[in-house]
């Protein structure tokens, strides 16, 4: 099995560099971009032998952009008015409320826009061309397509396909075809690059059954929705993979089958933890201010001269939100907060200049702030609420002025400026410690002998025993949370996936991190109860996520970024990362700034076959703190840090593979 | 009961007050001390109004003082044998082994010795004076007498009593009394300084029922039974109330019952961790050598010089041996190492050179470490295996030349030098790290890029999954272990005691620290399976144990050496450090190097009384890491880091006050 996994990605790696090889750049066949900023931002990847296009925030947006949107064509036609008030010419104002809002059907786009793409008729129309004369469908009609009962849709740019027959014929699994189920496959190329090939489009279209009515390219579909006083009236566009928590304000996980894939999250599914609405502005002019203990007044230092006074550096972390895998504690007992899954977490690397060298030029260093009697550096956002009081947090001092400590303000994210939904046009990234506290849209930074006053660092975020109640909680009995602790779970297989009963092994994936840099040493897993415990490869890259300077960013971004479609298939690299990752007479455990990813084949034993499988894991961090058992041990009543082993179930049936395709399309996924 | 408890405490304070003020100090009355080095070294603490008088190393040995022991007649003789010699003209060489070796019954003292004290006869003997006419009872019948059936004997000073008849009216409960039963109360007196007043001396007196006849007063009683060629010929004497875990090496660890009274664990009682014999060590002409990587030779410097060419450092660490609770993981499935209980941990206070200072004497700091691409600091002890291999351990350079490691080459313990079993006449001491990496008897200090290759750091403390046996294991699949988890656990009542079925309440009280300086935040208790949790107090000294200089010395010192018998009885003091603990607006979290001592006053349901009650207790440190649940589930071959919630049961009987008494004779002691 293990023979024919490698042979399979190793055959895959050779077509993509056949492909490579043979293609020219994408990048001059794609229309300029426009103004929108982030939102449509096009970038090239340099991976394997050619360069490699696709889209930021969504495929998808790539692929609206090859006819102009309805709003375009209004904007084009002279109407100055704002985002808002064209999205209203479109709708009625009277709108219910989001969740039940039908995105109303369009008619078919004007014959100008078709044209452009199918002049000469369909003797042998490109994938996702418009096909004049096919059936056309609306957003919501394929999204009606959702199993296989229903058939399964998807579209790709202007095309609709019903991909039921070939759903067990994925060679990437039905799982993950499956998360695309419904709607457009475009977000899952761009983060799984080998299918781009041209005979992988050939056979796309084989399923072709109509053209797509895609909806108005509107600023953002939360503009639909808004009025003039509306807070959220100027939400960015969010990829439509993520998988929303809340909308307003706007929280969204990554789909946990996607971060075990992946070493480095791609920002645009990145997930989002906003706590109020996203500020609008604008890099130009920005400026941060720092002030507080030894400052006779505040210093005003812009995005430029963050750019351009201090060395630019980069570091690789993982930010894990306080309350990631949430959804557990409310198995137990309900908490107050947004119900996370396993996915509100993700690793980027960020660049930008270093807190420390602006705080030395600023005169804070160790001696002075001793002096001083500095003990706290407060961040305060841009983000405000209603009342005008802006989102704030602090950490310790000395984790910001030491060498060690890696904090950066941070106006990149894998390369791009940051996207507005974490922080353009700029944060700060703190390693190793809670997101919370990794302030975004930074407006000033204030060197103090006390914490952040703010609610969420006075008032939130803090982890009480469980016989703690909102009746008698006070929050000074607990620290504000600085450190995670240590975490991992599985991504793969999902919880209740189906594998059939006489399958020899399973194998497991997911992530584990621990605060403070602490490494990940060991993951271990069990398909028994913990009878026997197996331990995982361990994929992690430490040495090269610390942080660098710009003059060591080339080689280590290089090895830091691989494109994701090469770095799946690359198993021999793996192996050289697990076998490095397990050697402690070399591996450092310290600084450990982001995750480890693990993978394990496990047998299962004859007695265990057709019943079903309790997959579970822990992981161990440098300082040998292990995980707690039982998510109700470590309830609180605000459902913070949700660290006790995680536990799929995983189903074994007798049923044909398109009965495992069906259960796949409705989120019943086969394990691999 | 908490009033009466506050009352007592008051009570007994305020008689020790008076006591201390009418008392001359008992300095002038002691024979002056000989050239035997620590072993009976005598000191004076502060204390209250007065100057208290109590020998370290055992009060027994201060007591054996009063008249000249075999051995030293002998030397007065003029007999210029070594002790080893000396012991052998008392013993048969043909002596069994040293568990069942019964020491010989000697004949009565000399009356020579006996006048001195008792010249004029009986009509008021001070409390253990020899006594004229009083039957007389070796060390090995009062042994025999530890339980309510046979009666329960101690000695004091040259008396023996029987006073199984006062157990239970014991203000400080039947268990800690009968620590002493069958044995020398006087260890224990020593501890708890409240006992030292006329009247208390005047009661032990009512149950005097004869005179002891102690053993010589040999080197120690190892020498009783070695040859020349023994490596273990020279080992110090012991306190006996240490619980001996091995005797070679020595391995002993601490009365569990007397830890959580004492934020400062005395010398005499602190837990031993012995590899090797103790070497026999001058600190005149004492060098350590300091060498490795941007060294051309060696530099040696002396203690003389740590001790005057650098500014004196005083800090406050918990030490925990990696094996600690180990007999927790024995009782799951066999483990190979010392079976040690939950009494491998103690506090002290540390004084020596920082490490930091010295290294950056010797030219080596920050950026210089970075060129030299030394990563590790070796450290390498005078204790040698049979082939002349030293005990040896590394830990990351970063640690030692951090401002915040507060790493200190200590050549005092407590305020005295060293005692021969913690290292004299000097040794590191590593905050926040586990003990094993603290070499004692400290010969060589290398600066490298590897770890230390001693077997200790490569084959040895490491922790691997459970599924990993001796027949697989790969040392080099995890990581030693430097900073230690999280830990807790409950020290009283102790398993087995026993509860009237008709208590309110139980009072619980443990020990909790965590590796990396990590603070201890909560601890919680349950008695009903964690159905409720309690958080107890805690009384935590952060503040005054981070690393002082002598300047700010006696400040610090003052506060965190309070004598033992003022800490216990200042109830006051408690609820205020409770208080600081558990206010996070002021109490810092980090560089906590030393423990928290705990307690927690536990209603027992109406449900539960008269039922056998698990008492489980578990900490949370700074970085909201908290402890496993199941001691199984973090087995691991060589049984290290047992840091499972820790569980004792109570029973609860209707038997009577006497039978308690009893049953806390035979190490079943009352709860509190």
């Amino acid at each position: 099995m293990q023979l024919g996994r490698r042979a399979s990605a190793l055959a895959r790696k050779e077509l993509g560099r056949r492909f490579f090889a043979s293609r020219p750049s994408l990048a001059s066949q794609h229309p300029t971009g426009d103004s929108r900023g982030d939102q449509r931002r096009l970038f090239e990847l340099a991976a394997g032998a050619g360069a490699l296009l696709f889209a930021v925030g969504g495929a998808a947006a790539y692929a609206r952009r090859s006819r102009p949107s309805r709003c375009e064509e209004a904007v084009a036609a002279g109407t100055k008015t704002d985002n808002l008030q064209l999205a209203h010419r479109f709708h009625d104002s009277t709108s219910p409320s989001h969740v039940s809002l039908p995105i109303p059907t369009l008619p078919p786009p004007p014959s100008s826009t078709v044209t452009l793409v199918t002049a000469d008729g369909p003797p042998s129309p490109k994938a996702g061309e418009w096909i004049k004369g096919l059936p056309e469908y609306s957003k919501e009609q394929v999204a009606e397509h959702k199993t296989a009962d229903k058939r399964i849709w998807v579209s790709y740019k202007d095309g609709v396909y019903d991909i039921t027959g070939f759903i067990d014929k994925h060679p990437g699994g039905a799982r993950r075809i499956s998360l695309a189920a419904g709607g457009s496959i475009e977000p899952f190329w761009a983060m799984y690059q080998q299918h781009n090939k041209p005979e992988i489009l050939e056979m796309l279209e084989e399923y072709r059954i109509g053209n797509y009515l895609r909806p108005a390219d509107s600023p953002s579909v939360d503009d639909l929705r808004t009025t003039a006083d509306d807070p959220y009236r100027n939400e960015p566009s969010r990829h439509p993979a993520l998988n929303v928590v809340s909308e307003r304000p706007f929280n969204a996980e990554t789909p946990v089958a996607l971060l075990a894939d992946h070493f480095i999250t791609p920002n645009e599914v990145f997930f989002v933890r906003n706590h109020l609405p996203v500020p609008t502005l604008e890099g130009d002019g920005y400026e941060v201010q720092i002030s507080g203990l030894g400052f006779q007044g505040p210093l005003n230092l812009s995005l430029n001269d963050l750019k351009t006074k201090f060395q630019k550096h980069t570091v690789t972390t993982t930010i894990q939100c306080a309350g990631n895998r949430r959804h557990a504690f409310n198995q137990v007992k309900s908490v107050k907060g947004l119900n996370w899954g396993n996915g509100a977490i993700g690793t980027a690397e960020w660049s930008g200049a270093s807190l420390r060298d602006v705080l030395s030029y600023c005169g804070v260093y160790d001696e002075r702030a001793r002096l001083l009697k500095a003990k706290h550096v407060q961040f305060e956002g841009w983000d405000e609420d209603l009342s005008g009081c802006p989102y704030g947090a602090s950490i310790p001092l000395e984790k910001a002025i030491s060498e060690h400590g890696d904090v950066i303000l941070a106006y990149e994210m894998n390369g791009q400026p940051l996207p507005r939904d974490h922080g353009f046009p700029l944060r700060v990234i703190i390693p190793g410690v809670v997101g919370a506290r990794q302030v975004k849209w930074l407006r000033k930074v204030i060197i103090s002998e006390e914490e952040s006053q703010s609610f969420w660092q006075q008032n939130d975020y803090r982890v009480f025993s469980p016989s703690v109640d909102w009746d008698r909680v006070d929050w000074r009995k607990a620290p504000a949370i600085q450190e995670y602790p240590v975490q991992s779970a599985v991504c793969d297989p999902m919880d209740g996936s189906i594998v059939p009963p006489d399958q020899e092994d399973v194998t497991v994936k997911g992530y584990a991190w621990s605060g403070g840099g602490r490494a990940i040493i060991r993951v271990d897993v069990t398909i028994d109860g913990g009878v026997t415990w197996h331990e995982a490869n361990l994929r992690c890259r430490d040495k090269r996520c610390h942080l660098r300077t710009d003059s060591s960013y080339e080689d280590a971004s290089k090895a830091a970024s691989e494109p994701a479609g090469d770095e799946e298939d690359d198993d021999e690299d793996d192996e050289v990362l697990a076998q490095e990752a397990s050697d402690f007479t070399t591996r450092p455990v310290d600084k450990a700034w982001a995750w480890a990813l693990w993978e394990a084949h496990i047998p299962v034993p004859q007695e265990l076959r057709g019943r079903e499988l309790e997959i579970c894991c822990r992981a161990v961090d440098a300082s040998y703190n292990v995980q707690p058992e039982s998510v109700s041990a470590i309830w609180n009543l605000r459902g913070c840090l949700c660290n006790a082993w995680d536990r799929v179930k995983v189903k074994c049936t007798t049923a044909t593979a398109e009965a495992v395709a069906a259960a796949a399309a409705v989120g019943v996924p086969a394990a691999a």
